[in-house]
């Protein structure tokens, strides 16, 4: 019976390699390596200290070293290339798919990339050039070349003759690809329509012909809403003309969903979604300082606006004790719209039709919360500082902020998107900005109006 | 040739579907939903105002209903339900593979769903509760239980004999199972195998034996990964002993990777991942406010710490000025050190051996970056405020709440996750609660030392 796996088995990978390690028995980590998948390696490889990393890549059988390379982050990958010979980055690049090749080719130093290059025999060359000539984030830099095509006048029997003469097809297909003589794509022959069809049907009889190909210039997160809509394993990409390029395979399409995910979580951090966790201090200290730097110019901002009402915190001081409630509260409120809106956009969701009802109903979200918060705020704060006019003062600036957050959640993305900045990164700074501003001269504004 | 598509094609969609309602043209809303995928139109009607969505539903194609149902979000799909007649509802779940039927049928009313039962062969309804009794995020409640299963002792002819008599075989089928006669599960049989292999050999000499099963019991995030690093199209689960009891297919795969990226971001934000964009402004805003409620808690702590200096701030109004600086600061890099974390447990990369490597290396980067951004924030408080005493405070409540940013954004999710919460819904408020508290007490509390 065959070994299962468990959610455990990940981590006692780990757990297990790093005794092996530490107890210097190599051979054994050896052993326990080779029985890994190569994206399994990989990300015990992005788990580990850089001198547990370097240690355990010198064990890595050489024949998985390419696809290895292929499953580690861009970071890791640079940091293992970096310890490499040109012989073993050529050796490492052999025998991998074409878009793969692509995507590590330009992470390769100049010397080795054009050696790999030159090894190549031509019909490989011309398919790497094709595939580097569409952005890495585009249908064709996502495809595969490598197509199982035929013709669609040719009848079922005559492909199935054709499959055993082949002896072997490529990984993640699922239907073959039925072109003309022009190579232009005319649709799909499944496999599964080739083992239970008639066979002396012709394959122009059994295709589909209904699917879409993907345009070569589609985006990858285009690709992948498409693949999830449609259930796709795999799906052919043409130019513009229709001509067959290549196809796309569910795998590549995981990867970018998982990446964009990724990304999201991280950027809203100001962390770039590659951030190897093992990274040198300095390199992270360097990345994540432009990220508070930025943070330090708002909070100055902040601290500017609360001294502009400095006389007033000198004669009531309570306004300084309760000030960040109202700032923290607006950041709140403002960041579930913030959130909600930036998920709308990624998913395509909120368009020219109904962008307003969703900003009205936020708003009224807003003005709910606020009125049910100020009125529990301004009662501790009555109680607590046996002061009306604060709790007065308090509410209001509250309501303010929560309907200003909420403004600022709804507008900010939508006009980031506009000039084309990514709302995931810029989005909760510029957010912050506004509520700490709003907050602090609604409530000392509101308190130098009423208390002086 | 075959229809193109490029991202604007969804947005469109929304946009076509909106002007051809507006102008009441219904019978062209009802030609254009009937050119869409089910999960097309799902995304189109989670797109809508809830006024629309009823009015695009009832255009649906009856037929369609059950494979909408599934793809609209939990929200969304009770709001469609709640309007929908009992036989509407039996009909719609007809023809839906068991693992939908279990997805759908615990929101069904209960007249509705145990007439669904009622009305499944006893085959059908075995099979309905065997996927039932597993837990929905455990790959017994993904796995379909279509499996085309043969013997290993047959020969391939055999087999592809049978093909051809059963006619069709499921979608998303890459490889049939190959069992004993007690179903236990043996390898598998790739389809391309089946057709490119000598078809005088039998199953057992074929088939990929060395593929593991899944454990039905494997939670849906392992089952993610492995899909993930092992690039599969399906693969199947059995039960302890080894008995086959169906396969997981990457497409609900997919749904699960898009859905655990999308419950951490929203999760953040104390946000439900099924958030409906169009839901009743009173009931959002119910949900909302507990996570209001929860911070306005971290909110009056922060308060009252700083209730603890006021004989300070009212003599040195200054630090009142400057004291969202020092919270804010260590709030974001805590916030940054938070979200390598819970990105590091999610993928199952932080374990025992490597925690305290990384811990280590998130202080230094605090250190560093307290150092720096102490030193500017000093200097330009001694410009503006021309008193030496308080740029050297702030720089030392700086470096003190960088660092404990630092150490609370990695101890926390940890933490968290070994008495089961989950990290992203409660970290970032934890976070906030300690960087402001120990931000105030550091800086306040060394201006009364010093200044006064």
């Amino acid at each position: 019976m065959s070994e299962q796996i468990d959610k455990q088995s990940k981590r006692s990978h780990l757990q297990n390699l790093t005794e092996a390690l530490q107890s210097g028995t190599l051979l054994k980590v050896r052993l326990m390596l080779n029985t890994l998948h190569p994206a399994e390696i990989a990300h015990l490889l992005e788990s580990m200290p850089p001198e547990q990393r370097e240690v355990v890549w010198e064990l890595v059988d050489r024949e998985n070293d390419g696809e290895v390379l292929l499953h580690v982050n861009d970071e890791v990958r640079a940091g293992l290339i970096r310890d490499m010979e040109t012989d073993e980055l050529v050796a490492a690049t052999e025998g991998l798919d074409t878009d793969d090749l692509a995507d590590i080719i330009q992470d390769l130093p100049g010397v080795v990339s054009s050696e790999v290059v030159q090894s190549m025999d031509k019909q490989h060359r011309l398919r790497l050039e094709a595939v580097l000539s569409y952005p890495e984030d585009s249908a064709g830099g996502l495809m595969n070349l490598d197509t199982v095509t035929v013709r669609a006048d040719v009848t079922l029997d005559v492909v199935l003759r054709y499959m055993r003469l082949r002896g072997e097809i490529p990984e993640l297909t699922d239907s073959l690809i039925v072109v003309d003589r022009f190579d232009t794509y005319l649709g799909l022959l499944p496999l599964s329509s080739l083992l239970t069809q008639d066979a002396t049907a012709t394959v122009a009889e059994v295709m589909e012909s209904d699917i879409e190909a993907i345009w070569a210039n589609m985006p990858a997160t285009g690709v992948a809403s498409l693949f999830e809509h449609r259930d796709l394993i795999s799906a052919p990409v043409v130019d513009e003309t229709g001509k067959l390029l290549g196809r796309i395979t569910v795998d590549d399409v995981v990867d970018v969903i998982r990446d964009e995910a990724d990304h999201t979580v991280m950027s809203r951090a100001g962390l770039s979604g590659e951030e190897d966790m093992f990274a040198p201090v300095i390199a992270s200290s360097r990345r994540r300082a432009v990220w508070l730097g930025v943070n330090l110019l708002t909070a100055f901002l902040a601290s500017w606006v609360i001294g502009l009402f400095e006389a007033t915190l000198e004669r009531v001081v309570t306004l300084a004790v309760l000030m960040p409630i109202v700032a923290s509260m607006g950041g709140i409120a403002g960041s579930q719209t913030l959130t909600l809106i930036i998920r709308g956009i990624a998913l395509e969701q909120i368009g020219e039709s109904n962008a307003r009802w969703i900003m009205l109903r936020e708003l009224a979200v807003a003005a709910l919360n606020g009125l049910l918060w100020s009125l529990v705020v301004a009662g501790v704060v009555v109680l607590w500082f046996q002061d009306v006019v604060i709790g007065f003062i308090i509410a209001a600036a509250l309501i303010i902020n929560l309907l200003s957050g909420a403004f600022a959640g709804f507008a900010i993305p939508l006009l980031l998107r506009r000039v084309g900045i990514d709302p995931a990164l810029a989005g909760t700074v510029m957010l912050t900005t506004i509520t700490d501003v709003v907050g602090f001269i609604a409530f000392l504004g509101l308190g130098s109006l009423f208390l002086l």
